[in-house]
């Protein structure tokens, strides 16, 4: 299992090696949106075994145990992080093409140096091995994110959070990587959940300001955006089945927020008016601050209802929407940049098949000066993997310019998934490897080498403006 | 033309020949989905001529016939049985990339023990080798499932049928592959159709339950699914547009079942709460029973109404859906999984864009202790071709454990069809042995083959419960 | 660079080069559809230089330029010829997998005799040799028609043309290439637009019939329809977002044509019916005059709209549509077909995602004894690209007979497209190698020599019954 060096995995000719070698490789890497808990980090948390890192909270594995069969005592359960550690051995041995086997064996290699295949047979013997290595203290949090060469890490956060562990990582001198906060108002977006009004009252603690009515609410917002801007915040992210596009005035959205602060129920046309144009205020503000707005759609979650009431949210029962509509988006990008105050922006559909409209849709709001100002985010979650990949490079290099894009994020909860990073490098390096071998493009090795450096690191850096 | 032997056909690396000869070649065939006439079985048909086993009912062939501008008397008219064949072969000799071309020389290869390539030089000498070995008697209806390899074949059956063929099959000892019903009551849900009050008289008849409520006729068709139960039956199936999710009470359905007795006009808005609740009453029986649920989508039937009205159904005439709407079977799945009365379910759209939503859709609904309890359906129809099947081979191995997956099943109406699941095994083979030879895998033979076999055969048999 | 000599660009295996030198390169060029202007043809336009050719209304490009965060006055404003051409040269340089990449490199070498890289560093000297090349008048329009072996070209016309230079170029006996004139009358569907009332006096003068009912308008489009037969035309073209069908009565008809006329408002239904009948009313004329019926749908234009509001249409706004509509197309068929006055048709949508339900939806509208009667066109605009035609080329393959296609056609402004015939050639060629080097179809070298020939020409002259 040489394979899984840090020498030719996914790389298919000698160019994609060098390529990978002599420039992606050593990129530093910016984590422009993450879910990582920056406690963990402030902390610098450690692991007692490789079941803790890798099994808890990984719905991508759980999805894959259900699959197979497993009982859910060894999935989310009862049984002994061994035990649940065996299960995800045996069922990785047959998980042909799934990014799971390549990304657990990239993460064996890259942060446990081990090179050969975990499977049932070899499950004690990697155990053993990686927890020793856990509790040596090497793969501390930090230390993995050191490791990874990470410069900049976009965590996720909420409104009303106090970003107590961000100002406590920044302070600390000990620690380089930088760790900022994203801005994502989903709760403030949500006006049909139930805990909407205790949500609005905690944002009033969290401003300072007591919001009685709809224009409170916006100056709430504005109050913590600022907060959010001296922690070093420079984009947003928000996060829908279908992004809306219901105009009112108003006069109407106030009422709207009235009947929700009263807990009447809001027809859908109401909630799809009131998220329409607080979304069309936001996108104003990150305008004026020069935030991205990342808008991540064509998601379904909590499929499963019945496991939805007995272990909550985020537990492997999402999938992707059959039929996204990007109409009512691309009004929204339409009337924002009508009244000039569309911000960078970038888009997500978990829908594959939406890349080659979303790709048109970003070239409509192109703008001089800023290169790729609307950009179609990297393959994400579901397409994770190295088809999806693939499709999505093709499907920017054949609608416009490859080499603009802001490239990879992890998106992932864990801090072991920095080797997407890698293999997404890995991937990025065959495909255009690909290209050049066919003749189809000049083996002019610096310009090939530029092109990989900007999407694994500069352009990211020079599109959120920052110094790291 | 060696293409075709069972040597390397579709196979393009010593291991792709490899895993095909020692592993996918040798294993039985369960056919759990198709459209084969007991009758033809039970009598042991034969054929005067390769036209009447190629030519009669097989409307994919038709259809290319007709695109190629063939005269409708050389295709399901009065022309004679060797002209069509004639007017067949010199349309396949410019069908490059077309599943027709390679079924149609895998059957030659692996039936006729042709090598040759069927064009319309060697028509004549074709037409005469086939029609001496058909005449011979070693290619009866039996005599080919048996070459086959066939253990076990699913039959599509109306409720109302008696099934006496497949008794027939069941006691005689000379002829040992399984022949079983499988429960399809399309014409018990499409209760707009002019036909429906006839039809529920025959179900009357047939259950021996006088239908004049829809209680009396959920009795009925309960009747008939333990009927077919004891006739081996294992699994249903059903055929929409776009399955329905549109609740009613019971008062509600049975108003809409006397509207529909008295033959007055239902809204669209009652014939979709009549199908969602008889399916959904399907659905809590099916899991009772332990039968496999199929839902087949995504199908626009009879598309062409002036050639329906002069020449029928199932002619050449039907389409992929351009826009299926999965949100109605997400909730459809949910509301039977609530319950916990969600059967083993296999899903399959026509439409080849569904198939990303689809295969995270089946990943929301696994359930301990069952491997991949519910399932993506193979490549399917129009889809039933190389690049449909690597497509979806793909996905299943991309969102999850291609290793779980049932496998192949023709679908077909024609007993030379078998040639599919040698069709669908070689690019599995192939679709395996790149992944490892890319190093995305390692090379062991042996969990390979069981991956393999697994997938061919054993998979299917035990997600049937079947002892063949 | 020698990769862009008419050599081995895009071909990778010596049956492709072998297929594209002895068989597709020679072809002449039927450019079915197209966007030149006839009075740059009747003119002999001749060129300043490469900028004025290349970069003036080349809204490809433009989008390219924008992504890059060129000033819009490198673009579509100001700035001199030579900067935009430079301004190209750089962008080009890094647009690795775009067609525009290849398109200019091939036009280079195919026009210029140019075959190196254009990139910052050789912008001067390919703008001076361009030039010189420019000047000496050996590539002014008809001469780059005439290299290029163009046999007939068919513009796209309103109904209210003269025709005049079309007129005058058949005149011409000095220009032995067809330019025919296509009939596409948007502007009398798009009854809700605010010139209608204009647009419909100008065809009351162009007809000669003073248009006061729906019935006078149908009476000069006809009088119009015949007037373009008479100049050599052989077909329609539409364009549609989503092709519509809503009935109406031809006195419901009457009256919404009264009220546009009243310039009343309509509702969008009142549209959708006055251009339902009006399609069909079109449909039935193309059928009696054996023209082809060509129907693009699709797309979403001027989506931004501040820039439409500066600088207009056209202009590198336009997007694809991200969910078509396919239902109300397939019963716009059925519909002419049950009357027997289905034309012939080319279906083009902008979506990829449509191409499977757009190829089993032609297949079921073939007729005896005409030839792949209802077409999928080929891929398109942003579509237009290697992996757009081999997807499209599969989808044609899979589901029929790739051999009955009428290939290729630019839809293109500039003359200089004429080369994306040859980057289309290139890609069948290869194509069709690949399947018989995978010993998918047998190496009949004159066989395949035909289908790439037919698909080439020979079915394109068929198809539009053209004699040249």
């Amino acid at each position: 299992m040489s394979e899984y060096k840090n020498t030719d995995f996914m790389l298919h000719s000698d160019l994609a090696v060098t390529l990978y070698q002599e420039y992606a490789a050593k990129m530093p890497i910016i984590d422009y949106h993450c879910h990582l808990d920056p406690v963990e980090i402030a902390e610098d948390k450690n692991y007692d075994n490789i079941t803790q890192i890798w099994l808890n909270g990984d719905h991508y594995k759980w999805r894959l145990l259900r699959q197979n069969g497993i009982s859910e005592n060894l999935i989310t359960e009862k049984d002994s992080d061994y035990e649940r550690f065996v299960a995800w051995a045996k069922t990785l041995e047959f998980a042909v093409g799934n990014p799971l086997y390549h990304w657990s064996h990239l993460e064996l290699a890259n942060y446990f140096g081990y090179e050969g295949e975990l499977n049932g047979k070899t499950a004690k013997d990697v155990w053993d091995m990686c927890n020793e290595t856990l509790k040596s203290g090497t793969l501390s949090t930090r230390k993995i994110i050191t490791t990874s060469n990470v410069t900049c890490i976009g965590t996720t956060d909420d409104p009303i959070d106090h970003l107590l562990s961000h100002q406590k990582i920044e302070q600390d001198s000990t620690f380089s990587t930088k760790v900022i906060p994203t801005f994502r108002p989903d709760l403030a977006m949500q006006i049909e959940q139930s805990g909407f009004v205790e949500y609005v009252e905690k944002l009033s603690n969290a401003s300072g300001i007591m919001i009685k009515t709809y224009q409170d609410l916006l100056e709430a917002l504005c109050n913590r955006m600022d907060f959010f801007q001296q922690s070093g915040c420079v984009s947003s992210d928000h996060s829908f089945s279908n992004v809306p596009f219901t105009r009112a005035t108003e006069a109407q959205v106030e009422q709207i927020f009235q009947k929700a602060l009263q807990k009447s129920e809001l027809t859908n046309k109401e909630q799809e008016e009131y998220r329409t144009e607080l979304l069309l205020f936001f996108g104003r503000e990150y305008a004026k601050r020069q935030w991205v707005m990342q808008l991540h759609f064509g998601v379904v979650r909590n499929t499963n209802s019945r496991m939805f009431q007995m272990i909550g949210k985020d537990t492997g029962y999402d999938r992707i929407l059959g039929s996204v509509n990007l109409e009512p988006l691309a009004q929204f990008l339409d009337c924002l940049n009508s009244e000039k105050s569309l911000p960078k922006t970038i888009l997500y559909s978990l829908n594959p098949n939406d890349n080659a409209a979303i790709d048109t849709l970003c070239g409509c709001f192109h703008e001089t000066e800023i290169r790729g100002k609307v950009q179609h985010g990297a393959a994400w979650w579901f397409n994770d993997h190295q088809f999806g990949m693939e499709s999505h490079m093709q499907g920017l290099a054949q609608s416009g310019l490859l080499a603009v894009s802001v490239g990879m994020l992890t998106d992932s909860r864990s801090v072991l998934s920095y080797a997407r990073h890698d293999y997404f490098r890995r991937i990025l390096c065959e495909f255009i490897a690909k290209k050049v071998n066919a003749r189809e493009f000049p083996l002019e090795k610096e310009r090939l080498g530029k092109m990989i450096e900007d999407i694994s690191y500069y352009n990211t850096k020079a599109y959120f403006n920052l110094t790291v």
